[in-house]
């Protein structure tokens, strides 16, 4: 069985990103010392299914962070050239939340990290996320890109565990109930 | 020094109700044992200060629930009489945020019970609002009413402590910082 799952940060009010991508609220709760369980995330993980916004936020980061497969759902970028150094570590697709899952069950995946709002989204409305970890961090933005959209339904969630950082970032832990 | 205070449930996904006012997704927490601290935080408080929807959602519940004198902003009811059976706990104003505020410090009021998306949003918006407890629901509705809206500039708040209950309501305490 292959599922999605989702680590993520947004403000209080629920943005993951302002309006023009910028993500310089999150700076207030790094710290070098403290990961919020990132690490150990991520190691978990077979690899990561991202749409082309965020695919672009982490071009900007200048190194590239992940250590597994990365696919970037993307229809405008499906016929480009993946980046110079990330051959084979990166590829681009365009195809349904239910074809894409299909595609990486039959190569073995099993967990797969699912980023990005638009994504997270479509993969939520899908029935395709098993587990989403919400670092909500301490500040009201007013406006930007949301983590959460439409849904044809209500998803129940079922709360697992929450922890508070002396950052004041609160993390919370959900497994979606089918 | 009068300041207001927010004591709300939302959705996962930051909506204290369905489009339609409907909160029946509050059940699930519902529990006659454990009030959430609902009991201790509003004996806190001098007042309650909300607007029309959240009135009239409470009008609903048949018993009027509140101990203290409240006040509802509402240009459209302003004109019209209390209900039968709440002349003195009840009254209709419709003034700024800063005046009703301005009024209710004269009348030796000091912590104020802010209730309702649009008023929370409006009195978040004049820096009225010293502290807000937000308690997540573990459920993703997809639309509804929002608890928070847009800002002239991003609010800092200072993360205060936080609560899981059994039933997977998270309840965090932040205190907004000027």
């Amino acid at each position: 069985m292959i599922a999605g799952h989702v680590f993520i940060a947004t403000s209080l009010d629920g943005f993951i990103a302002r309006t023009d991508g910028s993500i310089d609220w999150l700076e207030p709760v790094q710290n070098p010392e403290e990961d919020y369980g990132f690490a150990a995330f991520a190691a978990g993980m077979d690899g990561v299914v991202m749409g082309r916004a965020t695919f672009e936020t982490v071009l900007g980061f200048g190194e590239w962070p992940y250590e597994q497969p990365v696919i970037v759902l993307s229809r405008s970028l499906r016929d480009v050239a993946v980046p110079e150094g990330l051959e084979g570590r990166l590829s681009f697709r365009a195809a349904t939340p239910e074809a894409v899952f299909a595609g990486l069950a039959r190569r073995g995946w099993s967990r797969v990290w699912v980023d990005g709002g638009q994504v997270v989204q479509s993969f939520l409305r899908e029935g395709l996320i098993e587990e989403i970890t919400v670092s909500r961090i301490p500040v009201l933005l007013g406006e930007g890109i949301p983590l959460f959209g439409s849904l044809p339904a209500d998803i129940r969630l079922e709360h697992l565990e929450t922890r508070a950082f002396p950052s004041g970032l609160v993390q919370s832990r959900y497994r979606c109930v089918r």
